[in-house]
């Protein structure tokens, strides 16, 4: 089972974190944060850390500090001097930057980190993040284009210093230079003549990350993924789109095995179900639930707002409960209201998380993990967590010895490489399948 | 005085450093290799280390390294971790890059480091470089027209985020969020529309370093800089570079005292004057003399090819020499010739380096840099070693005490930011004096 973590901002997911006593509220900017962060998931043998990224502002900073990192890349390198096995998955967007900087960037990451870093690439769409740069977004389909090219270029680069060009010999020469080579690709955005002057790393280059998401961002991913990753909400949703992805991932000429598909999901952890309720409760005291409460009424299927937020559910209003059939968090709400959980505890459950999430004992959270696992409806999880400064140790201490115990998670890193913990194939280069099938002038 | 090396490759600036016994010949990728060299500067209390940089393939890769780091940016940022206190200068060119991105990944550099970055802005120029980006060059002029709106872009970027925002307040608010504003600026070439979510650095942003080239390349200097570089080849011609800059400082409305002259200066050290010549000799074993020697005839004045590597001049060579009477070089080469030193040995003396080298004792490189400064034709020196792995040492074990004992040199650093060890006055934002007569449509 692959175990990551979402890293976003050094305080958590929910937005009131950055308030507790026990958190340091400076955590955006201080590195030492994220050094313990990653240092606690490498002590737990977590496969990787991954940071994501969005290229403006995001989030009403008078209530809650930054959602995003300062800059995951920059982070990165300065966390591969204070660890030595954890993977390091960047985000980076292919819209703005040239491709030789990001190939030159990553490669150079991967090198300093002794092969560790995986890439999530992805094309930026939002309007905010094109003003930063002075631009408008282009149609939807120009802007996978673009990551199609970039994509191309930088592992076309990344394997422009070939193998055969061997490790300096004082006595002879440097490198055998026919080894290292031009690509002379140029499309309709980027282009690059190359070579880039860096060798291999430990394990290459890096490992390509990517979601799976729309049409075009899906088809994408088939081709250049090493792995995919989703947000289903259910087994069943996972299990379809793992089906889509690997039939995806076939028609682009790949084997499907060459792939690990990732899903999130999010743990709040308590030494009983109802401490991990109260944990996640301390966080909504600092939120405006109003809104949360308007949805929760629509998933209840009521026609009358909710007013009481301490109470449960009277009997007129337990009657009138309508589940959506098919979808998950309405039949998770109507569930917790007859139980007889006041609103603001059905909240308190974490049903409006974007993923999956249990707030519940280490045993709960083990239970949800080995279910989804067998069922065979992820190869791992990009876990989330509200509070970084205890849940990340919660989950190392508690979960991942009876995810062990249980024979569910390995005892310690395979090997070095982020490649070599996530059981990828080795790779350099553009993969051959895809060079013949691309349209370049030069290729 | 000022003192900081210039660190390109984790070799050194000869180009057969790499084939030294006691040098590991893959340190162009090892990272531990440059954390070693950083700490050494950084036990001996030098200012900073500077990274240059070219966006091409650099040097004959059959012959010798790279003669340029892997990646700046990111070397810098994974040596934040293993240093506290030594400045860390990053060149980063404006050609190709837009504003934001850079911005972004040099404020958070600072921020990470606590105050200790220095961006050496500049512009590219070369072929090769325009080629990795599937560009060719444009005019002269056009290249610094992107500078100018970049710098200003990415320092109004900086400022975007006040220290009136405040700290965060657990009980009260994230930050002022009146005090982070968008700045928009579209120019010709870059725009940005802001705010960078990421807040003062210790020193509040990094530190402006810019070359004294061109013309263009001086009136950019004179605008932005907080540090401007020279190679100068004797005192004379420094006083006078620093003369000109100054008059262009004044011109540009800022205070020349507000600016650090800095120039380059090259050692190699040893116990013995002649000791240091055996080190340097040992390193054009492995050099193809064959131009050099071409370059010394015509130095010298000579007429017919020398010959003789080995054996001093001969009677008529030497009275047919004739020295260049404003060429420092050629004053020196001649100089040497008739004190009977052999060709070969002439060359040991480093003469052609592209800026002033000692080749000496500790005391005669204290002696150099005494002088220069003395005479008040610098603040302070870039350093350029030809062996990173033993000449730092040397350096900061021999060179740095001398200097304390004669007092021109810190015993310790005077406080934690690179601002602090330069003597810089606080400078956050765009400077309101540029900002003034900058032409940007809604300033």
């Amino acid at each position: 089972m692959i175990l990551g973590i979402a890293l976003t901002n050094n305080f958590g997911t929910h937005a009131a974190t950055w308030r507790m006593p026990h958190v340091d509220p400076n955590a955006y900017t201080n590195i030492d944060v994220t050094v313990e962060h990653v240092r606690t998931a490498e002590r737990g043998g977590l496969q990787f850390i991954f940071i994501a990224d969005r290229l403006f502002l995001y989030g009403n900073l008078a209530e809650a500090n930054p959602l995003f990192n300062m800059d995951p890349i920059i982070t990165l390198a300065a966390v591969t001097q204070a660890t030595k096995k954890i993977g390091l998955i960047a985000t980076v967007s292919t819209t703005f930057t040239e491709p030789y900087l990001m190939a030159r960037q990553l490669k150079a990451l991967d090198v300093i980190s002794r092969g560790r870093v995986g890439w999530n690439a992805i094309p930026s769409y939002e309007p905010d993040a094109f003003a930063n740069f002075g631009k408008i977004p282009p149609p939807r389909e120009n802007k996978y284009e673009r990551l199609h090219e970039s994509i191309q270029v930088i592992q076309s680069l990344w394997g422009s210093w070939g193998y055969d060009a061997g490790k300096p010999d004082q006595s002879g020469t440097y490198a055998n230079s026919v080894h290292i080579r031009t690509i002379n690709m140029h499309g309709k955005y980027v282009g690059a003549r190359g070579p880039l002057p860096i060798p291999p790393s430990d394990q290459g280059q890096p490992v390509i990350v990517m979601p799976a998401s729309s049409h075009y961002g899906l088809h994408a991913a088939a081709m250049y993924a090493d792995v995919i990753i989703g947000m289903p909400s259910s087994i069943e949703e996972s299990l379809a789109l793992r089906k889509t992805i690997l039939n995806t991932v076939s028609e682009a000429g790949r084997d499907p095995k060459e792939i690990k598909f990732i899903v999130f999901v999010g743990f709040t952890i308590g030494e009983t179900k109802q401490k991990a309720l109260d944990t996640r409760r301390a966080l909504d005291v600092h939120t405006d639930l109003k809104m949360q409460l308007t949805r929760l009424c629509a998933y209840l299927g009521l026609k009358q707002e909710l007013t009481q937020l301490d109470e449960p559910l009277d009997p007129i209003q337990l009657k009138s409960l309508r589940p959506h059939p098919y979808d998950q968090r309405s039949i998770e709400a109507v569930r917790l209201a007859k139980e007889g959980w006041s609103p603001r505890e059905i909240l308190s459950h974490a049903i409006f998380d974007p993923y999956p999430t249990v707030v519940g004992t280490a045993e709960q959270v083990a239970d949800h993990l080995q279910e989804w696992f067998e069922a065979d409806a992820a190869d791992g999880f990009m876990m989330n967590f509200d509070d970084f400064h205890t849940e990340i140790s919660n989950f190392v201490d508690q979960v991942v010895p009876i995810l062990r115990n249980r024979g569910l998670f390995h005892e310690d890193y395979e090997g070095t490489t982020l490649r070599d913990h996530l059981g990828l194939s080795p790779h350099y280069g553009l993969d051959p399948r895809i060079a013949k099938t691309a349209k370049w002038p030069d290729l």
